[in-house]
């Protein structure tokens, strides 16, 4: 039988729980409560609450003497989603639902971003009618906004939640039936990363590795999407990587809105996963409208993409830094890795007559790669091309290949 | 059997809707297509592109021939919307899923936007990881993450769209099943408008309320909040509403971040559903972090509520003319309705001492209302009191009843 998990404050949502669980139940799927109240010890909870902050390695009792409300979201949060990749991992569970307001969705949120692409999660929330990228984050959860408050089973909790029981509980029997039934055969996939000014090069690569028998996932290197990427390189589903534009390493540096983190470009390293990285949009800082650029900023070189977006240029400090960062990430991989540069430049404004055409900048960036793989055993290309030029993308494809 | 309405661009995203046409199927309901491609003349389409443009009252041909993206997609979003709400109305669907990035994104949401909350509906789009406000809207709209571009049935599209369909089959069996079997009894539902500074009166109408046999669904004054309550009233499912924060239409005056749009606090007297109503925080417009407050106010009086809120106090100007759009709203409803004015403060900070007590603005507000209300049905009560004071709560409920 699938089995569902269940996360919520089990203390001061009992009524609303209980009725899920009656509902999963008449849905023919099994239920685990999971209790993430923070003086909770209700009689329903399949995993008490003191398991879950015991899992984020926290005392309990020590924990709720404190009474900081902060510090017990944030013990909740690490223990939940410890205790729900154990349970997937196991095969224990098939599926996770969370009903709440904004601290219980933010919790469970932790859980759902714990799990892989493919399981399903589903958070019924106050919040979901807004910025969901802290509770969605770059995996497939599913959000429905709750409309009201979540308290009582009224009229319209019964048809919200009634919906989301249904949903959740088929989803879990599908994910079950996946599991246990080999999957057919498919091409291996393998990831690009995308920019608007690197998107010749990569439909390129795209189409070259398409002819070469590969499914390709096109990821743009927006955040979300970077981070969304190595996400599927971790589950093991993406054959390699052909990490073409790797400009979000510019944006965690220097402070500008499309950051995936400063993990970014580690996965495939620490995985073994076989990659092809360039050094696309790196000439490049991502700001929204013109009016939104730090102060701190408005000397540089900054270019009005579009009213939403503003590129700021990328200094020779900052591009040496870059340089020496890459080389530290590839350098460590444990799988075949190959880089890739562009000499005549990494986008397609960082060209000559371009508007961010600055080759000083741009041969720092070389210079600290080429000194901080000189000992690695990363091969190195270097092409007397700008990235978008013809035979560029493809020259990554086939050495992936 | 169940019936899944799938709307989508069925000329380039063809492969993927035939993929979902068979596995709703194979999920046992049945399926009807609606064609919203530009260009599309698809074989799997039960109501074609043409029909979706006529219902929008458009010429498709004419359409066609200017080749105007913006335009199209206008069209599309009106006619569709037209097309579902019929549909579901003769009950010939009992569900809606899209799958789309940017431009089919927003053409599902108007149609998703157009049904009543309970009927489900599901989104599976790359835009659902950030701010899906525009696509959620009021309503309880599902959102699922495709984390990769919706291109090719592959491994991660198999088991997100997997999921999707499997959802959207188990939500309209549900659905169906709830249309066909007679709800259990359910005391009437009131809505309540509540926001922070207006807590106390609100805890006091909804206490009363629950005493008298009614049950309660509080709604924040967030403009979502507030456009939430009037979707509901519109779908029949309230028995009356208690309207005591009223300040969203300050947000839409004077052009603060919390606005419901113009048309707040008609749905009521639209629909003659019995009504009492009254002024809380009116006194104030909603901006973000003090940073964010527009530099035509910043000689205003401010007063920062927290970092991420700012509030400014409205004007005598502005409150004689908020007077008169709510008067003119209150005395063109075909229900009953009653006005309780709170003579000495409309919010938590508006009272002696406060830092929004403005007795001159309030008077503003005050007259206009009395004037525009002279000639009509409205019933009005002026309180000796603060809007929290105890018993003004009480006295809109007990009124309601």
């Amino acid at each position: 039988m699938a089995v569902v998990a269940l996360i919520g404050t089990l203390d001061t949502k009992y009524q609303e729980y209980s009725w899920l669980v009656d509902q999963l139940a008449k849905h023919g799927v099994g239920v685990m409560c999971i209790d993430v109240g923070s003086f909770s010890t209700s009689p329903i909870a399949d995993i008490s609450s003191d398991e879950v902050l015991r899992a984020a390695g926290a005392n309990p009792q020590e924990l709720r003497d404190r009474r900081d409300r902060g510090e017990m979201m944030q013990a909740m949060s690490e223990g939940v989603a410890v205790i729900v990749r154990r349970l997937a991992d196991k095969k224990t569970i098939d599926a996770l639902l969370a009903v709440g307001g904004s601290g219980g969705s933010s919790v469970a949120a932790s859980a759902m971003q714990a799990l892989p692409i493919g399981f399903p999660k589903l958070l019924v929330s106050t919040m979901a009618s807004g910025d969901v990228k802290p509770y969605v984050g770059e995996v497939d959860t599913t959000l429905m906004y709750s409309v009201v408050d979540v308290a009582g089973i009224n009229s319209i909790s019964t048809m919200v939640l009634g919906n989301a029981v249904a949903a959740i509980a088929a989803m879990a029997k599908a994910a079950k039936a996946r599991s246990v039934v080999a999957p057919e055969p498919q091409a291996p996939l393998i990831g690009i990363t995308m920019f608007g000014v690197t998107t010749p090069a990569a439909d390129e690569a795209r189409k070259t590795l398409t002819e070469l028998g590969y499914e390709v996932l096109v990821f743009h290197a927006t955040g979300t999407g970077g981070r969304a990427m190595e996400k599927l390189v971790e589950s093991g589903l993406l054959a390699g990587v052909c990490d073409l534009t790797t400009t979000e390493l510019a944006d965690d540096l220097v402070g500008g809105v499309l950051s995936a983190g400063p993990q970014r470009l580690e996965m495939a390293g620490r995985v073994g996963l076989p990659q092809v990285v360039s050094l696309g949009a790196l000439d490049m800082v991502n700001f929204g409208a013109k009016e939104t650029v730090p102060e701190e900023f408005l000397d540089r070189n900054l270019f009005v993409h579009n009213p939403t977006v503003t590129l700021m240029r990328t200094t020779e400090t900052e591009m040496a830094e870059l340089g020496r960062r890459i080389a530290a990430k590839l350098a460590a991989s444990t799988g075949p890795t190959e880089l890739f540069i562009p000499l005549r430049g990494v986008s397609a404004i960082d060209i000559a007559g371009g508007p961010f055409f600055d080759e000083s900048a741009d041969a720092q960036l070389f210079a600290a790669l080429r000194t901080g793989l000189a000992d690695s055993q990363v091969i190195i290309h270097e092409l007397d091309q700008a990235i978008n030029d013809p035979g560029f993308g493809a020259a990554m494809a086939t050495a992936l290949h």
